[in-house]
């Protein structure tokens, strides 16, 4: 591992590291922000997986969410959205390759070499996370648009291993969806029955509420994206039928943008808070 | 004056416009944050300047101000940082021409013509604001590195048109450290008798403490430039023999990141707001 940036930032560290991933097969860069501690109780964990063309950056430097993780004691890991690098397959496109893993493990190539960032987020990262730094085992999981996706699909795909899952503007249903079709032909083929596991509305479908994982989503109503690629709703209205423990709030005026992030994220910290911290 | 961007942030509105500047001489971009209104008091502004190679897209983003200027109820301005374009002169070096303008009216070609960011930044833009936007005459100032030397020199040649200023990591003595000397040299010439006019140290040598505008300036004590370029404790001894109104805080670990202004942005809000909102 090696350390590429340092800030100090709300009382606590804001850090950049690079390590060989052993599950992708190429060098990955993650960011951390590691609050305040009183040096006896490891803080728990936050993971955030951010959208299509993002790397680790956007979130950490745009969303503020250090401020309350800080005063919270909430440590924040934000990986990058896909393996990355010269040797790594890739696309013209921004919503396929580099910059646009979906959280799944490919199953076609030439993506099946790197791309697994699924066993990635879900295994190795936190394994290296509780290996190298002073954390509890307690997680939860975040994201936004593709990582909202990502969020639910891990938190539904593994229940107990997160306390609370949340999301921003998620791709809840991305077998139905254009970003979604594209990258599932490509990274899981043709045959659509290998797309369901890959897919929240289908998985909630498949889940027993009385395992569930309390789950918050934020969408705004001015998001250009929320009628062709997003419909929260959709999903919600699973949630309904099955009684799952989900709150989904519309925004009103809000858009895709880290401004419509910013402006909610203390409240997704502190509705992980009651879960982590408890 | 054309809208760019506008996206919903913290209740409030964050906008991005282009005008054509008759001070510059070209094309000019600025954001602008809007807060929610009663619809009655016209808001404040609180003028932000960024540091070398910024544009007004740095602090939009990175700082997070926008949450408590919603609260506060103030507007922020965030100008860019020089006049910029194919016609406007440039220099290959990062703090030299296009993203450093250093906020004074340069009298050296080939900069004359464009290079006048001090009548942009008293007269020019605060005139359109008024024009363009419902906010009050009430108006601070703030700034960041180059920023913060800007912010500094406003509030100092113009005594009672801030009610207050503050910066963060400031260049307080441009004349005396690399930044300044390579730019006052080009935008003034070398007879350095014409440069005291735009050095905050030399400012405030020379200025009445009975018309003093309050100031806070931050600076972290692991910032790369503190040494070399920045000092503020040689503005802050020049205060103390007049008994300024300058509170200075030293902030340990922090460096000259856009993570250290996040961290203490609220203070600075709420600083401004003592004297803005009275």
């Amino acid at each position: 591992m090696e350390l590429l940036e340092e800030h100090r930032c709300f009382e606590g560290w804001q850090q950049r590291w690079r390590h060989d991933s052993t599950t992708l097969n190429c060098a990955m860069t993650f960011s951390i922000f590691l609050p305040p501690t009183n040096g006896t109780t490891p803080p728990p964990v936050l993971y955030w997986l951010s959208g299509l063309t993002c790397t680790d950056e956007n979130f950490t430097t745009k969303a503020n969410a250090q401020r309350v993780a800080s005063e919270l004691g909430m440590v924040l890991v934000m990986p990058d959205t896909s393996p990355r690098g010269a040797d790594v397959a890739n696309d013209d496109g921004y919503d396929l390759g580099q910059g646009a893993g979906f959280y799944l493990n490919a199953t076609q190539q030439p993506w099946a070499t790197h791309f697994r960032m699924y066993d990635y987020i879900r295994d190795e990262l936190p394994a290296l996370i509780q290996d190298k730094f002073n954390v509890s085992d307690r997680c939860a999981i975040s994201g936004h648009s593709m990582g909202g996706h990502g969020a639910l699909l891990l938190a539904l795909k593994n229940p107990g291993k997160y306390v609370s899952a949340s999301a921003f503007a998620p791709i809840v249903n991305p077998g139905n969806v254009p970003w979604g079709k594209k990258a599932f032909t490509a990274y899981l083929g043709e045959d659509q029955s290998a797309w369901a596991q890959w897919d929240s509305c289908a998985l909630l479908h498949a889940s027993q509420a009385d395992a569930a994982t309390p789950m918050l989503i934020d969408q705004g109503d001015n998001d250009q994206f929320l009628a062709d690629q997003l419909q929260p709703a959709v999903f919600a209205e699973i949630a309904r039928q099955k009684d799952w423990p989900l709150t989904l709030r519309i925004q009103p005026g809000y858009d895709h943008s880290y401004f419509f992030i910013a402006s909610f994220i203390e409240d997704h910290l502190r509705f992980h808070a009651q879960y982590l911290l408890k």
